[in-house]
Formats: structure tokens, sequence, C-alpha cells
């Protein structure tokens, strides 16, 4: 389904909508005391109330407003509608930064055509920061974004949430990037991402993501002049190991190294 | 010497004048495009104009306001006043943060009064957050903070900025306590200790650590009933290997854990 230029800029609205939806719904419980429920996987995966009413609330207004779309979140099962369009959502990305008080978690809204994520959001509620991305370009708060240029591994500030999302080949690998870049930060979530974006990073390296961890950010930083593939070069939507850069020469070059 | 209650209301102040002047030198250059210099260390270690611009202009009012109290920063030399009253001051801490965007970098500033830092802040610009702490308690932005009860490592979130940052040995040790904590989250820098302060993480385990990082957090973290020390259990204010805890009985399980 081709989306023309006026449906971009209604779902973009309605996009933004639902990032205060949820904003409204998670409030209550940042930097809140609370019990965090285990989902039982290998790695300890919070999910909090405020994930759920968050996912809730976004539900509500689409099934309200566009009951022929389709919804993949994170928190409820998958909704198949009549349209193409699918909406993927993570009510709160980065819950181990929520849960911790730091304010680099967000939500995640995509807009997918059926074939490709076209348009996303990341709010921060915290830091009152909404990046958009759309096939028109990137925004924070209406600034555009630019990612920055970035020959080669050797200049480039590069990060991962944690060194604990890889397997050990997958380590590796990441270590055989990580030794030649100029720095590595751990600790960003989907902020990374956005701030990759603004040219202020020039890739991240993560394993173990989900669809809905990535398509939200996917137009974003492609908004803003960046690539963001699985580690073999592939279609980065369903998640996986993927690798963001702000400049194709680095993306090319990491991307040599991940393959060996 | 002993400071009076007068004196340490006096001296908050001028701390939280000296955060604001650093603020407004430091502006100019969070999320620009720059060159960063390295100093040359082992790891990389970024040092931005707005570091040197924030220190000196903490300087400057030092000179102007009481030039007989000493100064201890990370950018310039040490200043010996003829006052046992020194200033410990590290104007960005979390250098790697700041240029990537990140907002958990904070300028920090101690007051030291030749036994032990007795007035702390931590100011982040970015996102409007203030810590401070004195003998009095410890506040976000004038509201009290105060860490939460966490009886074991099994129910702890525990911190850390980078697993770079432990030799060998250190790492096996930190790598001990992390097995057995309920979560584990790299990247808070001086942010992540505020937190603790806070009530939403239990313990931050580090380092590496320059007496400019560790002296300002102290009253914040003590203020607000936690407990900082060295590995040993030895005084935290010369920094080196550190661990903080909101609560004495999970201090003294890491503690144990770190002593093997």
């Amino acid at each position: 389904m081709t989306l023309t230029l006026q449906d971009i800029q209604t779902y973009r609205a309605f996009a933004e909508q639902l990032a205060e939806a949820a904003a409204t719904a998670i409030a209550p419980y940042f930097r809140t005391q609370m019990d965090v429920e285990d989902k039982g996987r290998a790695l300890f995966d919070p999910v909090t109330l405020g994930d759920k009413a968050a996912e809730r609330a976004m539900r509500d207004l689409l099934a309200q407003h566009y009951p022929e779309h389709g919804i993949l979140g994170e928190e409820e099962d998958r909704y198949v509608g009549s349209s193409p369009l699918t909406w993927v959502l993570d009510p709160i990305d980065g819950t181990r930064a929520f849960i911790t008080g730091l304010p680099l978690w967000g939500t995640l809204i995509a807009l997918n055509d059926g074939q490709y994520p076209r348009i996303g959001v990341m709010n921060q509620p915290y830091t009152r920061e909404r990046f958009v991305g759309t096939p028109e370009g990137a925004w924070l708060n209406g600034e555009p974004l630019k990612v920055r240029p970035c020959a080669s591994l050797a200049q480039a500030k590069i990060t991962c949430t944690t060194p604990q999302m890889f397997d050990t080949p997958q380590l590796a690998l990441f270590n055989s990037v990580a030794e030649k870049a100029r720095l590595v930060r751990f600790g960003g979530d989907c902020y990374a991402y956005c701030m990759l974006a603004a040219g202020h990073i020039d890739a991240v390296v993560e394993a173990d993501l989900k669809p809905y961890d990535v398509q939200a950010l996917m137009p974003i930083i492609e908004g803003a002049g960046g690539v963001m593939t699985t580690w073999d070069g592939g279609d980065a939507q369903n998640g996986g190991a993927i690798v963001a850069c702000g400049d194709k020469r680095l993306h090319a070059e990491i991307l040599a190294l991940l393959q060996k």
C-alpha cells in the first residue's frame, strides 16, 4: 500500500496523539516505587504497570479511530486488521533504564504499510523530547535531525545498550568492532538511535532485538540520512542483530567485520 | 574545621551559584559538533571545551569570593588555599555521555572541610535537575531524597558506568556481584549515584575513580541515608574502587564478595 503525502501527515499526527496517550498512562509509574513482574526469560526482563497501561491506552485509541488497522505490540497479542497498515508499538523501550530512573527509555510507535515502516516516533516524556521520522525527513521537537559524516571506525563513537544482549559468537564480533572504534559507550536504549540521527553517535551495534524495538527507529534514522540493517546487511524491520550508522562508509566497514 | 549550620547554608548557596556558572559555560558545547581532545590515557578520555570553560568559570568565582579556599579540579592544577576548606570540582563528569548527547553527565561540586566532603552538588542542566547533599539531608530540586530498603543482592538493581573501568581481577570481582544481582545496568555516570540517592538503584559498583568523581556524590548519598565506601570498606573520598549502596545490609553483602 502506497501512502500519499496526505496520509503521511494524517498518520504522523495520529502517531503523536498515541505518544501523548502513552505518556499520560506512564507518568504515574516513572520514578515511583513498585513491584516489577519478571517475564521469566533468560535475562531479567522487567515489565512495568506503565508498559501495560500505555499499550492499552494506545490500543483503545486505535480501536476508536482505525479499527481496520493491525497492531503489533510488546504487551498484548497481535491484532490482524483488514487493512495492510499495522501499528508497531513498544510502550516502554528500555525498561531497565525506566526502573533505574534514567530518562533514556522511550515510547516507540511505527506505522508499517505492509512493506516497510514509513512513520516512526520515539517519545521521551521526562525530557520532553519527541523524535519523529517520515519519508520526508526526521525531527526532534520540530527541529530537523541530520546524521554526521564519519568515514571510519577509527573516528567513530559507537554504542550498545549492554554487552549482555550478545551470545558468545556475537560478543566476539562486537568486540572486533569495538576495539577499532574511537569510543564505546554502553547503556543507550532507543535514545542512542535518536542521538545517532542527531549526529552525536556514529554507530549503534546491538542484537536480540524485536520488530517493535526497531521499526519506529528506522524512519527516524533513515529520515536523518542514516542507514539501519541487520548484521548481514538485510532489512532491519524484523529485528535480530542490528547495526545503525550515520555514514554509509562506516556501515560498510562495520558490516565487513561483523560477517567474519 | 567544623562548619556551622550557617556556614553550610552559605556555602551550599555558593555551590549552587558555581553550578549555574558552569551550566552557562557548558551550554554552547552540549550537542554541538566539535573536536575532542584526547588526554592520551590508556582508555579514550575525551575532554571538551565545555569542561575547561566551566572549570575556569568556577575558579574565577572562587577567586572573587573565597580566595583563601583551596581548589582541586579535574582540568587545572591544584590550588592550595590558606583555609582548610577545599572545593573539589569536576565540571563535566561523564564526558562520554556528554559527547554522545546523553543527558547523564553532570557538574560535580564538593566542599571538603579538610576532613571530609560536607556539601555536594550534582547539576544536570539539560534535564534541569540539581541534586544537593549536606549533613542536613539530600534533595532533588528542593524535594527530599531517600534511599530505598534492599535487604539482599537477589533483590538489587545495580549499575556501573562501563565494565571497561575494571582491571582483570576487579572485573572478576564485579562479575561475582553482578551475577547475584536481580538486574545490572551499564552507563550511568554520576547520574546513577543520584538515582541511588532517590531510591531507584540499590548499588553502584565502580573502579578507577578520582577524588573529584566521588566527593560531590558522598554528601548526596549519605544525606539520603545511603553509604559509600571503597571496596574494602574504607573512606571513599580519595576515589579508587568504590561501592555505594542505599541499604547497609546490601553494602555488607557486596563488600564480602569484593574482598574474596
